[in-house]
């Protein structure tokens, strides 16, 4: 059964998944990039995001190659898609990727503000969910036609799957730094009552992988 | 420079270092032993702690020796010398661990009851301390005698220590379990501005080591 899926998510060691004072200046808050560094190392993550050669083979590049395997739509949150405080409710942000994004494939977007679907280069169209997040992962699985759904993030979207219990997995790449203030990934979300356990640990020098999945069905 | 130092610190993938509800019978909270497990698996704490032969070798064991070396004091907080709401304020309490407790020098215990110091077997002395944690880490690097001092716990200690900035040390093991209640170290502390990082990232299939050392001096 197609499954979603969390991955390449990144939480430094004191727990948040962004650092303070999200802007469009800083979309992953002040410090946040520093969560995302390792991926610009792997070979996966050069090639895919910078479109580079060279980076490093390794236990990291396979998580991030893993993380992108076998998705046919993908969800995320109002933040992912553009900035906090920004310019996109007069609907001609088109998202932080140009014109051909690396998505290829439907990807739902959970807003409160109703917008026409947007069909980019490539393959990506943009759809604007302002229903409940039950109703954005039906949209999603039908969409995806047997792969799984790739559940994009950020922090709020992520915990709001964990707590419904609709999220079947979450890879988390646990950074050795420490942010100090920010967004926490598990505040008031009791994954552990929601039948979540880590089923894998494996670290680089650089990243700690942690699996979670959701053992125990309800 | 003799050190203050945490060892062996576990703590949960979301974040807690003890479970919900601790008591009598659950001193470190419910589920709470499940982040120490790992430490009885290993050939240096069933030796030290359990008294027994056998265990695993290897990266855990490698970290729980460190953790028991070079020291020539500890301090630690109330809770981790007696139970939560116990009978330790009547003066016949001594701790958890029998006649002939495994520290071997002066501990010194934060209490906001005074109490005159217990001598027990094996060099292990009792000094319960009302002072300030800046006292106490005065009294212990005095003990200690150019030895370091071992801050042993529990969490809201070791949150005071590091929000004062007088911890120069702390290694945290953490473990891929999730407890979704609890205490939690990092919460409402920030030790990114008390200028903390992380120094090293190790992991074995069960534990994902990391240290803490403050980097720039205030």
């Amino acid at each position: 059964m197609a499954k979603l899926r969390v991955h390449n998510f990144s939480m430094s060691l004191d727990g948040y998944v962004a650092g303070p004072d999200q802007s469009l200046e800083h979309p992953l808050g002040v410090g946040g990039q520093r969560l995302h560094e390792w991926i610009f190392r792997t070979r996966t993550g050069r090639h895919t995001i910078l479109g580079t050669e060279g980076g490093e083979t390794g236990i990291d590049d396979d998580f991030v190659a893993r993380g992108l395997e076998g998705f046919g739509a993908e969800i995320m949150g109002r933040n992912m898609f553009g900035p906090v405080r920004g310019p996109w409710t007069d609907d001609s942000w088109t998202g932080w990727w140009g014109d051909e994004p690396p998505f290829h494939y439907p990807v739902f977007v959970l807003t409160h503000h109703p917008r026409p679907s947007i069909e980019m280069e490539g393959g990506t169209v943009f759809h604007f969910v302002t229903d409940r997040i039950e109703v954005a992962r039906e949209r999603a699985l039908d969409a995806a036609a047997g792969a799984d759904v790739r559940v994009g993030g950020g922090g709020a979207t992520i915990r709001e799957f964990l707590r419904a219990g609709l999220l079947d997995e979450l890879h988390l790449a646990v950074v050795p730094t420490l942010l100090g203030r920010g967004e926490r990934l598990f505040d008031g979300t009791d994954v552990a009552a929601q039948g979540y356990e880590c089923v894998e640990l494996v670290a680089s020098a650089s990243v700690a992988h942690v699996r979670l999945a959701r053992t125990n069905e309800r």
